[in-house]
């Protein structure tokens, strides 16, 4: 077994008093002391853009030279939007194989800063086929841009019926202390936002974000109520949209909840946690999880059942889209959110009654899904 | 028990013709040709520099996609220059753990290509402190030449004698196919080649280099003769060369050595595999490792005992000097060689009746080691 026994996370904004070395710092630290532990077996860091937009690389050792642990053996791990989700599996195996008694991960992202490449667009779009995609003009909005049109062509979905996912979202982060946008979005807000790739529009996507957040994983349960990670699935998609069969589907998303589920069958969450990078990905992946028909995901969001109180509750911290989504960092956050939710600490932003969870981390347009499942233990 | 089952690699050298993709695949199809297997439940990509050199990330889903194994679960690690090192730590944990029953580890590094930063010193520059050293003017190659001065003043040893291990070297890949600089060297082509950092030159480090390695690893031993991972340690310094109390040491090779020794405090290497980026560092690297006494590891190089044929070879292939440096990829060429070593595969550079080995993988200036201890079965 393995179990989370403590979190930290900063507040995600675009915070240009601190670098990546600060953020990083601030919530191991705090993870630490919320698992009253002052040393851990190893380091395992998720950051996806610290090469291209801060050229640092190295970045186990950046970090453990910052928290003051030097000679802890520590590692990055990077998969773009998932890197936090494949930290935390691998994380998973050191504690279970003896490697590790007890593992810090610290998710790590700082956009706003000095960039090697043009622009954080650019680096972004290091997550696409550099060669074939991103060279010839791609970005990674462009590809969620032709997702988002392959949607609205097969199901017959309106434009508007976007904003469904957007509106929830800026509606949970505005009492969630930690998001970076807290603030209630109106319907013609929605409607009047500037296009970034045709059809898709600014408030269809995640902010850019800073942030770090940290979780700690050991092999004993620690304090009564901490969170077990009862099962985790992993899976990979083609890495371009032009190989993809269907735009509409995010295969890998579906075989890593398929695998996850295959040791607990019967495991049913009492929230999920989604990558909402884009509102037409969030349709999808509920879609794959098995919320909604096809190109009915919107329902689940306009009718109350995707809100804190409803009977799906769909990340209550505010997703990508209003928490925020420092990239790199963002599969820390899920499962330290998750963490907090089930041990209700999530004050403000608490879910009535949440035992276990589902997270779902995404990296690039689903070429690669992690998904955890988790309970009170 | 974790073994290693199969190997592949490509030659190493400047592949203008090729790609990260195509190199990645080369030595991935290879590996599973030698183990004859053609599926695996995990991959793990060790790579360092694919952000700032080649604009791609998502890198562990890239090389799926492109090794046509869509849909399986994967990494990508990064430990500067112990990436490879680190990548088959995990995929050991992953092993050990149950996640896995085999794992394809594929390193690969693709240097000469189109680069975000400036050129390759500053890519490799990501390694050092970007903020406090890299900005200011640092580069790696300025790091390894403080060290080099720090050792010549402490130990009185002339430029002249740090001569021996480059020679060496290049001598060992002279006779290994896929070297990539395969000729000798003369003392007087050491003595006259060009500054890079005073007192580093050209002839004191590791070339620019291409190429990619495959290892796969398994719970199972496969056919007769194959290779166990008897044991493994790792641990981290500091990034920053300013916070280092004595430059002619490097703390966590003796730490990760100590570390994997733990298990098998007997165990005594027939050959060993370090990372020699800087001649220097070849040198602190094995008084670490106590095959020398401070400030004499030229003795170990000059007297002939470091050849294949001697009572302690050393990089039986070439090492980084001549064999090459493809940096995330370099830690997994140095677990497929000692594997070849071992399974008396090595043909041309062969240290007769090695049975088994220890593999050093550094990062920066050491500021990231592990260590792979590993024999025949």
């Amino acid at each position: 077994m393995v179990y989370v026994i403590g979190v930290g996370l900063t507040k995600v904004g675009n915070h240009w008093d601190k670098s990546l070395r600060h953020l990083a710092a601030e919530a191991a630290i705090a993870a630490l002391e919320d698992a009253s532990i002052e040393d851990v077996d190893y380091i395992v860091v998720a950051n996806a853009l610290s090469g291209v937009i801060n050229a640092q690389e190295n970045l186990a050792s950046y970090v453990a030279t910052h928290l003051g642990m030097v000679g802890v053996p520590a590692v990055k791990v990077e998969a773009a939007g998932a890197s936090g989700g494949a930290a935390i599996a691998l994380a998973k195996s050191l504690v279970l194989s003896g490697a590790a008694d007890k593992v810090l991960i610290v998710g790590v992202e700082k956009m706003t800063d000095y960039t090697s490449l043009e622009d954080t667009t650019s680096a972004l779009s290091t997550f696409i086929d550099s060669e074939y995609e991103a060279f010839p003009g791609g970005t990674l909005e462009s590809m969620h841009a032709m997702m988002m049109r392959a949607y609205m062509k097969k199901y017959s979905v309106t434009k508007e019926e976007f904003s469904h996912l957007p509106l929830l979202m800026h509606e949970n982060a505005s009492t969630t202390p930690h998001a970076q946008l807290r603030f209630k979005l109106k319907p013609q807000s929605y409607a009047s936002s500037p296009v970034i790739a045709e059809p898709i529009t600014m408030l269809d996507l995640a902010p850019v974000s800073d942030g770090a957040a940290a979780v700690i994983l050991s092999k004993d349960k620690g304090r009564e109520g901490n969170v077990e990670i009862v099962s985790s699935g992993q899976a990979t998609d083609t890495i371009s949209t032009y190989r993809r069969k269907d735009l509409t589907q995010l295969p890998s998303v579906r075989a890593a909840f398929k695998r996850a589920l295959e040791a607990v069958p019967d495991f049913k969450p009492d929230f999920y946690v989604i990558h909402d990078y884009s509102s037409v990905m969030g349709y999808v992946e509920v879609e794959e999880l098995g919320l909604a028909e096809r190109g009915k995901a919107s329902q689940l969001f306009s009718s109350g059942e995707a809100k804190r109180e409803g009977s799906t509750p769909i990340n209550p911290e505010g997703g990508l889209k209003a928490r925020g989504n420092p990239v790199g960092a963002t599969g820390v956050y899920q499962m330290a959110e998750a963490f907090l939710q089930i041990t209700e600490r999530a004050e403000g932003w608490q879910v009535p009654g949440a035992k276990s969870g589902l997270v779902l981390s995404v990296g690039g347009l689903g070429a690669n899904s992690v998904v955890h499942l988790v309970r009170g233990v």
